[in-house]
């Protein structure tokens, strides 16, 4: 029996709909009455195990689902012990360094050293930081990062950018993309050196898919 | 100006009503169609800060908002530099080591060394197992902890318990309870030094109301 950790919100639909071409029909998940965190695909030949975004890599990494579908960025902040499949071409966002637009600032390397920024990605934006040499003190927050400028807690944030509208809300503007992210297709590393065909079945279906999006662009 | 950070959740509706009663009505943040994060109260002479849970220490710490209200959990998490002023006596909850009944423990002492425990609050979790002398390893989640066990990827949890609803739903029992929670006043230290006296006021308006909730008891 395989399982699959698919992450609840922006990314579920699109997930249950690849899923769906591939053979496991996991579609009961997007049925607004459902309070079940483990659905059975119409099949009964596997599970889908609904989690929270950051949760997903978890419960892949742990074994506890053999495959998962989760953003680049949750994976670039996390660093857990999981093989980043396929790339499935949905989920398009970037990761930015963003300040208020009368701020002045051009460039992230304009910021003062040692001012503040605010990100949930606390690690991605370590690394972006230390890469262009620039000392900050990071603030972690866990939502509405755009406050941390507006209320003056911070010079500047690190977040994911998609439409943009939240930045123009806000009186914010980007300075620099740290990365551009989309949805992946994760499995446990052990899961797929003890695979006896099933799961190289579904990862090689959602392959196809993915690359035939490539040729359509 | 005094601005104060509420949480958004559970605990909003209960810390308008008392600052409401202690002089300061931010009613407008209870109105489902707000979406404003900076909301000033009626009579013009502070701001709520509508936050998630996690980040009302934050923006306290760093003395954005001078005052908030926050569950005395999120407090022993993460340990920021914040005044606890008065326990508001509302939102009671507690931390607890949950495990499967089927499991047959009795007690956290009676789990396995190096078990696996999943929690959102692994600090507080790590500091329970020290002091009970037990080593095991905290695997962080940030949703749906009931899922560990459930998955069989952890042994047992450790989470905030209010009703028992949701243990009860997953065939999960209390072992052990690490800690009693109750919303919080919480204060930035340097602005309660700096104060001539406004701050003063309302804390003392909401200590007077904790205070008479005992009396009621």
């Amino acid at each position: 029996m395989i399982t699959v950790a698919l992450a609840k919100g922006a990314l579920l639909k699109d997930s249950v709909a690849r899923f769906a071409k591939a053979g496991l029909d996991f579609s009961a998940v997007l049925n607004p009455s459902n309070r079940l965190l483990m659905i059975p695909s119409k099949c009964g030949r596997a599970n889908a195990l609904l989690v929270r975004n950051g949760d997903v890599p978890v419960y892949v990494a742990y074994g506890q689902a053999q495959l998962g579908v989760v953003g680049y960025d949750v994976l670039s902040e996390h660093e857990m012990s999981v093989a980043n499949l396929v790339d499935l071409k949905f989920g398009d966002c970037h990761m930015s360094v963003a300040v208020k637009e009368t701020s002045g600032y051009k460039f992230a390397t304009e910021l003062p050293p040692y001012c503040r920024v605010a990100s949930k990605f606390t690690n991605c934006a370590r690394k972006f930081f230390e890469e262009i040499d620039l000392p900050v003190e990071l603030v972690h927050l866990t939502g509405s990062v755009e406050l941390g400028p507006i209320t003056g807690m911070t010079e500047a944030i690190v977040d994911l950018v998609a439409t943009g509208r939240t930045l123009r809300e806000n009186g914010l503007i980007e300075l620099d993309k740290l990365f551009d992210s989309t949805a992946r297709l994760i499995g446990n590393p052990l899961s797929l050196r003890l695979d006896t065909g099933e799961i190289q079945q579904i990862v090689e279906a959602l392959q196809i898919q993915a690359s035939s999006i490539v040729i359509e662009k």
